[in-house]
């Protein structure tokens, strides 16, 4: 029979995995459609760095052969998931933006692919990183308007997610290289809790601040990829044995009552955009005694230096093999900022490792009230120009706390460029953060006040 | 009935624990002959910070009253115990060695602080530390020879031990603050395994290396002390929730075959005395079959380094008040080793920090085939003047890699100056080592081999 291969990839990821696991869609059909999505726009887009259609193929006709077969099969089967390229993959290359990796292949998986693989997902490609997942843009362009920013460093990702070729993607955030990326490209964003993902295997640019998010079409879909990659990892100090969450099943009931929000402009309010900060402020006037305003303690104007004192000393540790070999292979952008990370003095970063759990405290009385804090994902849309991938401000006490954080592409400007609603919540309260996410984007569309 | 004070102090810290729960001996009976003994011992030792005759004699008698009275009482019930001068009392001066804090008096206290109360202990008085736990001295001598220094940090705990003054007290090490002063004092100092005692109201110097030791007349005397020190307390970050050890009854027990010793000379060896390299090559002889000698991989030579860039970052940050207001109130040892700190590049810190893990791991061989390292607990007898404390670089390897240790005062040199042999195992692995040091003296003891 013939297949649309359109009103495949159309599917969200979770109806897709249900089809195939029922035996109603054939992994390599699903994965026909994402290439004929990628062949048709990835020439413009540019989201992935590596990419290998035959090899896609015979991925998903073994997974089709795997199901036939009446084997168990995991909660990703037959999914095509992209990985960004600071992700080890075992005999693919692993370039992590920079000239100085062009031949790297790793020979062992990230600790979060051999989960991938374990679910059945496919890997189907590596994207564009910026330089190693830094400022320093690589070649993506927004899927909505390709004169902007896809917004980095997880540009490819949030791209090829964003451009309908693919279901499900990985990055990582050190400042806002998740959350505003989905926004600029208007997909939904989920940086879980600090320690929730393990880092084994990815390119370590600041451990204290590195985390793994992921990129999808819905809030489900989220949910869906982000609970095959929650665990334990000895390898990764930052994660804890604990039981694994039900994110999914969470975020998939209905909340008990209607869900209270918290509206935070932040300190850095005056940086957001005008289109910005009025679609905030008609949303949280939408939710009427749904939401109500606080103002953050003047302590959470430092929040974005002392992340970057963290981010900029640990990254001079981290890539000093970069520093010392780069050379003119380095990005001017990224020669500066391990010039000024080598420079940090130790006293001035233990000081700023004070700062995470001082500001948390700070939000606890906040998240006693509420369910999740509602604020922006970014300064306002995508920027025109690929020159820079925008301004992540608006990431920085969240990405320093270590709280879970979703954006959801609820919003756009004049000309179309999607906006991103953040909603954040307490550390290890993930499932209900998209629970509420969830709830929201549910309310919005019911009530038509999406745009 | 006439007690004989000196009959009493001569008591272990056990024994006289045993007699008091049993009403056979008065707490107050005790306590007088620790007060008589000071009056005796500290005008020349000057172990003391703080002490008040009445206040103990009070607290002696109201745990007399306290058992009388039938209610339950806890392992150290009557049993005095001193505390180095960096550790908070509630109402009682805490000066931390310098004259920066010297009106200073807690409102709250330590956490170690209130479990000793918990447990029946009686704080007999703050002891002498070195200019905040650093190397300037403070005015305590040696009581095995007034002439020479006592070593330091824990100069005054060390040494109200060792003039049996009290019967056990508290110190910290963070270099070699605490092995180091009870090798040069003659008596048994225990360092628990890093994590094990929460620091909670003691002064910070290096969050990374600081630990709470114990000084005693024996092992299970420090046992007996050091189990009641342990535990988690959520504002040390650093102590994990665990079980509490029996390291009183594993020291107590027999070990079920003769212990295995591995004889380390360290990348120090050079700077050991002779009587020293003598009196642990002779040790190691002497144990035979039951010690063999493996030679450290290279990477050790740059413990001492390593452990030196973490404290006076640490330090830096830990001490910047001191720092900003001390002035000419800091002793220039001080204030070098604090500009230094704040010139610490943090890369520099951050690529220290991976040592003890590092090194750590490079000890798990020797620890698969041995129960315990022998090694110096300091390069030799204490130093003759009170200038200088000595040098801790046989205890800077095991400070770093957290191991616990424990030192005997197992020999002295031709002038009758004690030296110390330094047990170290692993992580975690304390109660065990306890057994081991244990069985060691007894070793000794019945070979009368112990000079």
């Amino acid at each position: 029979m013939a297949i649309d291969p359109m009103a495949i990839i159309g599917l969200s990821a979770l109806e897709a995995r249900d089809r195939m696991a029922s035996g109603a869609l054939a992994a390599a059909d699903y994965m026909r459609g994402c290439l004929e999505r990628i062949a048709a726009m990835d020439g413009e887009i540019q989201a992935f760095e590596w990419f290998d259609a035959d090899f896609a193929m015979r991925q998903a006709e073994g997974a089709d052969a795997h199901r036939k077969s009446g084997r168990p099969i995991g909660p990703l089967h037959g999914l095509p998931v992209a990985l960004k390229d600071i992700i080890d993959t075992r005999g693919i290359p692993t370039a992590n933006g920079t000239a100085l990796d062009a031949d790297r292949v790793p020979e062992r998986d990230a600790g979060i692919v051999e989960k991938l693989r374990a679910a059945g997902a496919i890997i189907i490609g590596k994207t564009v990183t910026t330089e190693l997942a830094l400022m320093h843009p690589g070649k993506t362009r927004n899927p909505v308007n390709p004169a902007h920013t896809p917004g980095g460093s997880s540009s490819g990702s949030a791209a090829a997610v964003a451009a309908g070729m693919v279901p499900l993607a990985v990055g990582t955030q050190t400042g806002g290289s998740v959350i505003r990326p989905a926004a600029f490209c208007g997909v939904t964003g989920f940086l879980p809790s600090t320690g929730s993902i393990p880092r084994t295997g990815i390119l370590a640019q600041s451990p204290t601040l590195d985390r793994v998010g992921v990129f999808a079409r819905s809030v489900e879909d989220a949910a869906l990829l982000a609970e095959v990659l929650f665990g334990h990892d000895d390898l990764d100090k930052a994660t804890m044995p604990a039981p694994h969450p039900r994110l999914l099943s969470v975020a998939s009931t209905d909340a008990p009552v209607r869900p209270q929000f918290v509206f935070v402009r932040t300190p850095y309010w005056h940086k957001a955009s005008q289109s910005c900060q009025l679609a905030m402020e008609e949303l949280a006037e939408h939710l009427g005694d749904g939401c109500f305003e606080i103002g953050l303690p003047d302590a959470f104007a430092e929040a974005a230096s002392m992340r970057e004192r963290i981010n900029l000393a640990e990254m001079a540790k981290c890539y000093h093999r970069y520093a010392r070999d780069g050379g003119v292979r380095l990005s001017p952008q990224l020669s500066e900022a391990l010039e000024r990370g080598s420079k940090m003095p130790a006293r001035d970063y233990i000081a700023a490792l004070d700062w995470p759990d001082y500001l948390y405290a700070a939000l606890g009385e906040i998240f006693q009230r509420c369910d999740a804090i509602i604020t922006p994902a970014a300064t306002g849309p995508a920027p025109r120009g690929l020159e820079s991938t925008g301004d992540p401000v608006f990431n920085a006490i969240w990405t320093l706390c270590g709280t879970p954080a979703i954006t959801l592409p609820l919003f756009s400007d004049a000309d179309g460029m999607p906006m991103g609603v953040q909603l954040v919540g307490p550390r290890g309260g993930d499932g209900r953060l998209l629970r509420t996410a969830r709830w929201l984007v549910k309310h919005l569309e019911t009530d038509g006040q999406g745009d």
